[in-house]
């Protein structure tokens, strides 16, 4: 028997979402939390490992209660029982009965990323720890080249330069289906969705769409920088604190 | 010799603005900074004694240096000074020099205060310390009648019902100028702005209101709990976390 559910958390306070002993995890914190509910040992599985500082709002799990006696608590009753037991800075707010054969990392088909940045002199206290601060001026006609520069992103390449070192993959083809970039209010947003990710892969072509911004980089040496498969030709890995997991696609 | 700033900060780190002996506070914080920066002891006034977990998008400070010889920073360079040793939750964006008899409290017209709300069944963790989590639904029906209510409480009153006790105000005439809720995405806020504001009177009015909302109040007995100058007749004082000092009004 396996739970799917559906959490959101702000991932300040977690050194990431996988399990490591004597730090403060999603992956933990859930297990913990789903072996209270259910009165014994279970599986927590995630859709995907977020790293440290990275903030969801909609991660996608399955728990599987390792006991054939556990509570049978209805899906639909999940998320107010899970309330209780949730810190601050995670919530449940959907669950259903997956079938034995669904993980929420393999099954998937693809994600959405939402890159949330803003440009000012100062820090905005509010957006700290929970957006990029830009202290260059983007400009509309920056977006613009941002943009230009994300036609030749989107579609299926091979990302191997906009992959962190210390991967392990070895095909880095990916079909990044939609990158638009946009101001919203005093943020500037970059929502990517793409069949999969590499290591870091959001956070580089941001980092690397910066550049662009700033005319550091010419929209069109895209093309050159993902052709040459080499991490040094694209830009500085944007932090972790601007990127949210926004939305997992499943058949 | 005083300079006049305005800051931002998030509320919830802080046990309110006024020094407190062994607490953190705003002000403990920004006397810190600004001796350090001016290189002599300083006062630091505000323009309001926020309470602990409260929010401020504007809050107006002056800060002056207690000696002759002190660090003559220049205003427009100050923000950027004082951002290398201002903390995550705290930021100046304005600096200018004060006249001698500007008090950021005594010659303020008035101010404005948002207060966030939302609706939901379980808590979003984006908005934990942030926003008033509402478990009940407020229709649009709802706001409605808020905003009917918010006509009586508009104009020039004696808000005692809408005062907390322990509060040494003897007059408790104030001139509420503008009172509006409407719906912004995920939440509702409530926009007030007044001559000026007792002990927990925002914080009041919208515990009302959200009693106007859910039908345990109507609109029209706004009238009588005015009149009644009974805090007993009034609503509960929603949460701090929800109320943000938005701006202060001087000539």
């Amino acid at each position: 028997m396996k739970y799917f559910a559906k959490i959101s958390y702000v991932g300040t306070g977690f050194c990431g979402f996988q399990y490591q002993s004597g730090l403060r995890t999603v992956q933990g914190e859930l297990t913990r939390i789903c072996e209270e509910l259910f009165g014994c040992r279970c599986d927590v599985t995630g859709c995907s490992r977020t790293d440290s500082g990275v903030h969801a709002r909609e991660f996608c799990i399955t728990a599987e209660p390792k006991s054939d006696r556990f509570n049978r608590i209805p899906p639909e009753s999940l998320p107010a029982a899970a309330e209780y037991l949730m810190p601050g800075d995670m919530s449940m707010f959907y669950a259903a009965y997956a079938d034995d054969d669904f993980h929420p990392r393999y099954s998937a088909l693809g994600k959405e990323y939402v890159y949330e940045a803003y440009c000012s002199d100062v820090k905005n206290p509010f957006f700290e720890n929970r957006a990029w601060h830009i202290k260059q001026n983007i400009t509309d006609a920056g977006i613009e080249r941002m943009n230009r520069a994300a036609e030749y992103i989107t579609g299926t390449h091979d990302f191997s330069s906009f992959m962190s070192s210390g991967s392990k993959i070895t095909d880095a083809v990916r079909t990044v289906k939609n990158l638009r970039i946009y101001r919203d209010g005093e943020k500037i947003l970059f929502v990517i969705s793409a069949d999969g990710f590499l290591y870091n892969m959001v956070r580089i072509i941001v980092g690397t769409l910066k550049d662009v911004a700033c005319g550091k980089i010419e929209p069109e040496e895209i093309v050159k920088i993902i052709e040459s498969g080499d991490r040094a030709n694209a830009g500085a890995t944007a932090p972790a604190c601007g990127l949210y997991l926004n939305r997992v696609f499943y058949r």
